[in-house]
């Protein structure tokens, strides 16, 4: 089941997705997706819930499915996206050891279909990176791994878009990964998704203006979702809603204003969004 | 002014704080607390929003005073600061050459009185540190230095609780400055710092079981509060209720379940909160 979040007389609604891809209806649901949510039950899908209102995704105004209260990250989490991190700034690869959690920040969130915004300043070395992104259902505290992926209510799509050089410039990732816009993140969220088996049939490719530019195992990283929840979870509360953008795999191509990048992930959907200039 | 938020009948709820030390009453306030404001205009101290209900502050069950959009944090930002990072880690000391931003996470979020719960696996050096945190008032993106101060709603303190270990084995400052109850903030928001000058009137004071351990001009950094919201509005959007905590100066101590860590910021208050083990 996929649920969409849209601007619907001004307030932040969920609705539940169906119908042929590019025909795709909503159907507006009422309150909160994530109250009373567990693996075995998701009140959200409730038809009574429903409001009976329903409108054509194209009519839609998409909002990120989620504003979560912490904005999680593995960072570097494929192997090869390590190795060619460390071949461009001419280190030594340094692939993590252990599932460090990282941070990104909502001020940079844009839902699907909206702008990036390439500032004026960035250099050409301006990226996307495609991403599966985890959201959590339910508070949680202390999940062993085996537990773990019966916490995420479902998954969705992000764009970590990276300016390299103030990645390399800054002392922290403020600028280069959190600029406002450089966090698209959607269409919506898929709860499709149970098991490990699940994860590991999806693939993740990347188009730029049309262009495949990249073709991954979604699930081939170096630390998997259950085990960071897990590991997270020994230190850390995490929310209804929560995301973790789990890292992405391989070499980035540059974007440029006018450019159009998609990010699908066969099972969740597709995130597009243009590139403009500021 | 002073504003409090308290959970009252299981919501939280924003109220205005007067009376001596110690005797402090809240009188409650209807709506939220950001609203409609601007430096010229306070809605939230609008009598016409009081309820009418006053409990005293000793009989309130404070909250953190806002959970931020966006949770932003200096560190590095005192001068002494990070000569004494340099010389406990061995390594030359790299002063900030510019206002580069970091994170914190909510879910490490507690008030003024709740406890910062020592992990079992955490080493002894686990410190304080005491900062003074500006709460943003109102939606800015691209403000001046010079406009940059009369977009702070006000100022409350923040405990930037350390477990050095971590913080130098871990990829990212995840677990070491992260992990739940490791960021006290409050105990209130104070509106009456205005100017650089009553800023330049602060002084931050540490103790730690009654003893004074450290004390320091609060607004002796490196990169002032106006600086860093004017170099962050260049490329972040920053929201109402915003929190940017802007670092401690000088070497901490270590501290031990049983051990009580209050901050005091004159003019704003005083953060209290005792350390027990997990």
């Amino acid at each position: 089941m996929r649920f969409a979040r849209i601007e619907h007389n001004d307030n932040p609604t969920y609705g539940i997705v169906s119908g042929d891809a590019g025909a795709e209806e909503i159907a507006l649901i009422t309150g909160d997706l994530f109250d009373g949510w567990d693996r075995s039950h998701n009140p959200a899908a409730d038809p009574a819930r429903l409001t009976g209102e329903r409108l054509a995704l194209a009519d839609a105004n998409l909002l990120v499915p989620v504003v979560p209260t912490t904005f999680y990250a593995a960072g570097l989490n494929y192997t090869d996206h390590v190795l060619e991190h460390a071949r461009v700034n001419g280190r030594e690869p340094n692939i993590p050891a252990k599932p460090d959690i990282g941070y990104r920040a909502n001020n940079a969130l844009i839902a699907h279909g909206q702008s990036i915004v390439k500032p004026s300043d960035s250099t050409e070395v301006f990226q996307y990176e495609g991403e599966i992104v985890a959201v959590i259902g339910k508070r949680i505290k202390h999940v062993s791994e085996a537990e773990a992926l019966d916490c995420v209510f479902g998954y969705t799509i992000g764009n970590d878009v990276s300016e390299r050089t103030w990645q390399n410039q800054d002392r922290t990732f403020w600028r280069s990964k959190n600029t406002d816009t450089f966090k698209p993140m959607g269409p919506w969220i898929e709860t499709g998704i149970v098991t490990g088996a699940d994860l590991d049939a999806l693939e993740t490719t990347v188009r730029l203006n049309g262009r495949e530019v990249i073709r991954f195992p979604t699930n081939n990283m170096l630390f998997g979702i259950a085990l960071y929840i897990s590991t997270m979870s020994r230190y850390l509360t995490l929310q209804p809603g929560d995301v973790i953008w789990m890292g992405t795999e391989g070499h980035a191509e540059n974007m440029v204003p006018g450019d159009v990048c998609e990010i699908e992930i066969d099972g969740i959907g597709m995130l597009r969004n243009a590139v403009v200039a500021e």
